[in-house]
């Protein structure tokens, strides 16, 4: 029986098959993400993976509608599993604002779906690092949260060397579009042809732009004068006093797909140019208002970082572990009767933290070492009794091959030592 | 817009509403789960949260199949929410596993979903923390796996007086059913029938169990008896020699109610019998080679631990931290001026690993100081200048109210000792 199309396995390290995904580079990232939101002093939050269809329907642009998983359940309810976690977060938000001293920062490591019937070969799931600030108008709040996705990626061992992140505004975009006298009816696909700028053909994007009353010249003239607005030089400002100048640049030819953005945008990408956007986001101060249909109104902005483009990236530059199990030792049963001690000992090591594996059942002694060495242990263990009877603890370092005997009451001094 | 029936929000500490679920405490739950699993050796995996509906419909036995979260995906395939992780365990198994030495110990924290019409206000979905040995026939095995439930439950603060492991064993029971002649066609419909002995009334059971040709006297003296087998002998003895053995119990009254397993199986429950199962589990040898299609034959046994009984109760018993978002230093800007001084200090001390917040835009002193308090941070942080005009970072530590002025340079160690 096979998995369905789109969906991946996650495997322990290292990996049977090229098919496969490493469930141990996938903890180290969502670790390294929780680890970097935290320093940050979000707080984490979660959602349903599966939400009234209507969630997602009119707040995100046709785009992310037309990819939706969506079904009717069996209490005859349109659902849909979530594309992305903001309508989400929107609705908790909206749903119990009264009870966070504003501005609030939240983050989660939602599992997101989509399903595209054309591109069979696509992923239909991913999983995606959200970080957002709700209750600020400010443009301070756009800074931390790009120098969040900033000291993320350079927890993976990313730097400036590596990545970029390009700083827009949707805002100028749609005083551009203003100024243009563009069809207010049209913002959405004017903004969608701007997005798709540097993957679709000039013919058609000029066509797309000349319907919605602009042109591929203005625009590419709007884009080349680059000239910052005063919110997006307070954010470059803002991480440059961080030591963060480096890693940003105002680039307008970002503007974000989804529809509900309102202010600054951003993207990281490779310097290289060689992956889709690595993480994008952007203030979108009318989401939550438009979701709790007018009860609450809060400025919020926030970013989502995918794991896909992300593992790719780490590994095509070296920079993901090597996996293993990480045990400390493995403890090896080579006189039956001495089982119950080994027991007894290996329970004791777990109660003071480490992770040891043992021999289940008996085995010849060059088997049960053989195993200590393919799990990867660090030390083997062993029981035996010196002649007066007195039980002794064998501990075997495997990479410097030194052995120490010591009482089992010394065996944990002796594990943390070695 | 509300979230559907049967889903949970999970928000940050303190709790907004009692109708949600804490992120906090999930969190907490989920890091001694993998922590313990780790500690025991086992490797984490995961797979698709949506599986093709067969891979359920023949395995797990009618009861788990008629509350199948399923639909037919736009591609017109059968697909059905999990609503357990063995079946997707034992396929991803038999796909790779020459790769893996046996026995190998695996462990996965799923979201499960399962979708009941009649029974509105209960949960459809919870997470369940699932730990399986591949590759390994002796009992010593469930030996191991039911230490790890009990560790687990250990590390949550739980103790031999609040939980016990009720061990049985389905092949004795099947043994049982041989004995009495029962008819082998109705051996499921009997085993649901020992499952639910606690549950439904004795007449129905009486019945039930008279249509698949024994009784619920004889089953009543078989429980009674209770006479341990060798297996399970085995297994007792072996947490005993870990010191684990006023944990566990033999008790026949336990059997499990999935179809699929053929060994020792195991229920944990609250001393009190206040909750519904805390974790169960057992042995299923013929999984796999029914999944794989006959193509890889491997015994295995696992368990499912849920958080939803979990979560209730630690929360009874007193055994849930309160949860904040652990700021080591909350960031002060009195004199805006020196924001950006400040900024370039807190991203230093988020480097070195402290969690650190601060006032995002101008406040006025006494405003910041109070969100300093509501955050909980440990410290507040402020930069001054003295008279020479050299910077001096203030670290207030806000239980002690001592405080200290020190260089920019120095403000790092002075967290750490603080």
């Amino acid at each position: 029986m096979e998995r369905l199309p789109g969906f991946r396995d996650f495997y322990p390290e290292p990996l049977p098959h090229s098919d496969v995904w490493s469930c141990d580079a996938r903890q180290y990232v969502f670790d390294k993400w929780r680890t970097m939101a935290r320093r940050y002093g979000f707080r984490e939050y979660d959602g349903p993976p599966l939400e009234p269809l209507e969630l997602f329907t009119t707040k995100s642009g046709d785009e992310i509608v037309r990819q939706l998983y969506n079904f009717t359940d069996k209490g005859d309810r349109p659902v849909a599993m979530r594309p992305e976690m903001t309508p989400t977060l929107a609705r908790m938000a909206a749903a119990h604002e009264r009870a966070y001293k504003k501005p609030f920062k939240w983050f989660a490591i939602p599992q997101l779906f989509r399903y595209e019937k054309q591109q069979r070969g696509r992923l239909r799931e991913h999983f995606q690092f959200n970080a957002d600030v709700i209750g600020e108008p400010e443009a301070a709040a756009d800074a931390e949260l790009i120098a969040l996705v900033i000291d993320t990626l350079r927890s993976l061992g990313l730097t400036a060397d590596d990545f970029w992140v390009r700083l827009s505004s949707r805002r100028a975009w749609q005083d551009f579009y203003a100024n243009a006298n563009g069809d207010p009816t049209r913002a959405y696909e004017f903004y969608q042809a701007v997005d798709k700028l540097e993957r679709d053909k000039p013919e058609e994007i000029d066509q797309k732009l000349r319907a919605a009353g602009t042109s591929l010249e203005a625009v590419t003239r709007f884009i080349e004068a680059g000239e910052p607005t005063a919110e997006l030089k307070q954010i470059v400002d803002d991480l440059g006093a961080r030591g963060l100048g480096d890693y940003v640049k105002v680039d307008y030819r970002v503007i974000r797909g989804l529809a509900y953005y309102t202010g600054p945008v951003f993207e990281a990408f490779d310097r290289k140019g060689e992956f889709r956007a690595i993480a994008g986001g952007g203030r979108y101060d009318n989401l939550i208002k438009l979701i709790s249909g007018g009860k609450v109104d809060l400025p919020a902005l926030g970013f989502g970082m995918g794991d896909v483009v992300l593992l790719e990236l780490l590994k095509s530059r070296g920079l993901l572990p090597k996996f293993d199990g990480g045990l400390d030792a493995f403890g090896l049963v080579e006189d039956e009767a001495l089982r119950p001690q080994t027991l007894a000992l290996i329970q004791r090591l777990r109660g003071a933290g480490f992770a040891v594996d043992y021999a289940l059942t008996k085995a010849k002694s060059d088997k049960q070492f053989k195993r200590a060495q393919d799990l990867g242990a660090k030390h083997t263990l062993r029981l035996e009794r010196n002649e007066a009877g007195a039980l002794l603890a064998k501990i075997r370092n495997l990479s410097t091959r030194k052995e120490s005997a010591v009482t089992p009451d010394e065996a944990e001094a002796a594990l943390r030592s070695s």
